[in-house]
């Protein structure tokens, strides 16, 4: 298989609920502070090396824009972020490992890693599991397995995903084809935020959807099956496309990239995903690497986060700025 | 008045006709050989330095190719390569000067220089004309003056233009207005390859239309009083321009030109018209000179001459390389 690049990142979550609490949904805010202090207490109290490299934050401490940078660097869900009073994450220092507590559920660990690497983060998430159920007390059902607050995550309590680089597949239409089989046998296609945002940057997350009957080691196999297909068909996609407007499409994108005075998001994005092509394909003689670090410096609230609270307008010179910045650097040496 | 390269070129070209031949349209082959015989013997007899310095050309030596790059250069107009067989010109090494014979007219004496030069060119059509005069016979009559196959070039045969970098009074819509005010007062305003053209690249050519009944003299001074009002405008124009949305189409425009891998001319027209606004106002530090040279290089015909003759699809692909070669050039050191 040739992996190009499509394969951004691999992110492992796990679901887990305190037998003793009611679901987030119908916690009080008392509930919310009991949850809190459970599980900080329960990583502060295992005094580990690895429990030492991760930070207990209450969101209430965190400023709104730095809320929706974490979104944009997907840290957090925006479910979270919008609904995050009174509530708190455990973080590792590069941001791979967050704990969210009272999201959906009580408890939902996430760990993201880069390019293909589905059971080093599936390793990392068990640890921590462990590391919780030696202090808390998990809802578990000897039947069901792991009870949540949504029925699709009953079982393993298990969300495995991919975050795929899907141009091609994305400019002949195949992508919605996928998407509909990949249903059919128990996966989900969707945009780079999570349910219900669109393939922004050509970028889309395959996940599994069957966390009941199923062991974890299985459920990651399937999901490297599909995704390994998936790449096999963007690949034969790249290779029957029109090489010279191919090539024209990138080198115009990294032009523009390169030298616009203001970009929106949006126009942002669907470069930088042409330009992402072209340094996969061999076209562009960027770090590979470079644009996905792009796109998550470019977000709205990234943006302001570095440079202050201003307007949209005066944000989109600003990203212009640092994208020219970064571009420029990154044709010579690593950001 | 801020000139601000607006004025591309200036131009100043001369009708005349010879007493013993009936006008082009009705003149037979042998005719035309005639013609051609007679002014060729007039500018080598004549055996000044000045004459010496021009080349007679008879056009059936010309490749096709050839002819349609010598249009695209403006060394001659788009009706006589439609119809140069049989035809001759007389051209110096520069090309600044060329003297068409059979056109609409049996002579045309044209006389091309950059920027605002409407007295240089016509002093050295004056000269031609009176090198010509020694020897043939021109068709004149006291009352009307020189005599032309069309009446709207009767009396002084004397057609003056400057070629007009006009971006800001076309995206405002000015231009047409424009064109309709001096259209009342005996001027012309036309895209660059003479009339029934557009404005390509925001390119205008405005010429005196009234050759009966005023001297030489005042058709230059009116036409140099109606340039400045124009340039004023379009100052006026850029003056009151969005400075952040123009600056960004000029660095985008830069930024594509120099990374395309293919083409249109469509498209370098575009691209160049708003880099060379941009050189003009001191966004983009380039050559002043540089896009005009572009825009005539990259010519279909001109590409055609350099690199063969070639689909339109190849000519792309050659066109976004030259124009890549020649803008990373033209940013460090004189083309």
């Amino acid at each position: 298989m040739m992996e190009n690049n499509i394969i951004v990142s691999s992110r492992i979550r796990l679901a887990r609920n305190l037998k003793e609490l009611a679901f987030p949904s119908r916690m009080t805010k008392e509930e919310f502070q009991k949850l809190n202090l459970a599980v900080k207490s329960a990583i502060m109290e295992s005094n580990t090396p690895f429990a030492k490299t991760l930070k207990y934050i209450e969101m209430d401490s965190v400023p709104e824009t730095e809320i929706y940078a974490m979104v944009e660097r997907h840290v957090i869900s925006p479910e979270f972020a919008r609904k995050c009073a009174g509530k708190a994450i455990v973080l590792s220092e590069d941001e791979s490992i967050c704990i969210m507590l009272g999201e959906e559920d009580h408890i939902r660990i996430q760990v993201v890693k880069s390019g293909l690497s589905l059971e080093k983060c599936y390793d990392i998430a068990e640890r921590l599991d462990t590391l919780l159920c030696d202090k808390l007390h998990f809802a578990f059902n000897s039947q069901f397995g792991y009870l949540t607050a949504c029925p699709t995550n009953l079982g393993t309590g298990l969300r495995a995903s991919v975050m795929l680089h899907l141009p091609l597949l994305e400019a002949t239409k195949q992508i919605s084809l996928i998407s509909e089989s990949v249903n059919k046998i128990g996966f989900t296609v969707r945009g780079i935020y999570g349910e219900g945002t669109s393939g922004e940057a050509s970028l889309y997350q395959l996940s599994n959807q069957i966390t009941l009957g199923i062991s974890e080691k299985e459920a990651l196999g399937n999901l490297t099956t599909i995704t390994e297909q998936i790449i096999e068909k963007e690949n034969d996609a790249r290779a029957s496309a029109d090489k010279l407007a191919l090539e024209d499409s990138v080198f115009r994108s990294f032009g523009i990239l390169s030298n616009a005075r203001k970009l929106t998001s949006e126009e942002l994005m669907k470069y930088l995903s042409l330009i992402k092509l072209g340094a996969s394909m061999g076209i562009l003689d960027i770090d590979n690497n470079l644009p996905d670090k792009i796109l998550v410096m470019g977000g709205p609230n990234m943006i302001m986060r570095k440079y202050g609270i201003m307007e949209p307008v005066e944000r989109d010179i600003k990203r212009a700025e640092l994208v020219r910045d970064m571009l420029t650097k990154g044709k010579t040496n690593e950001i």
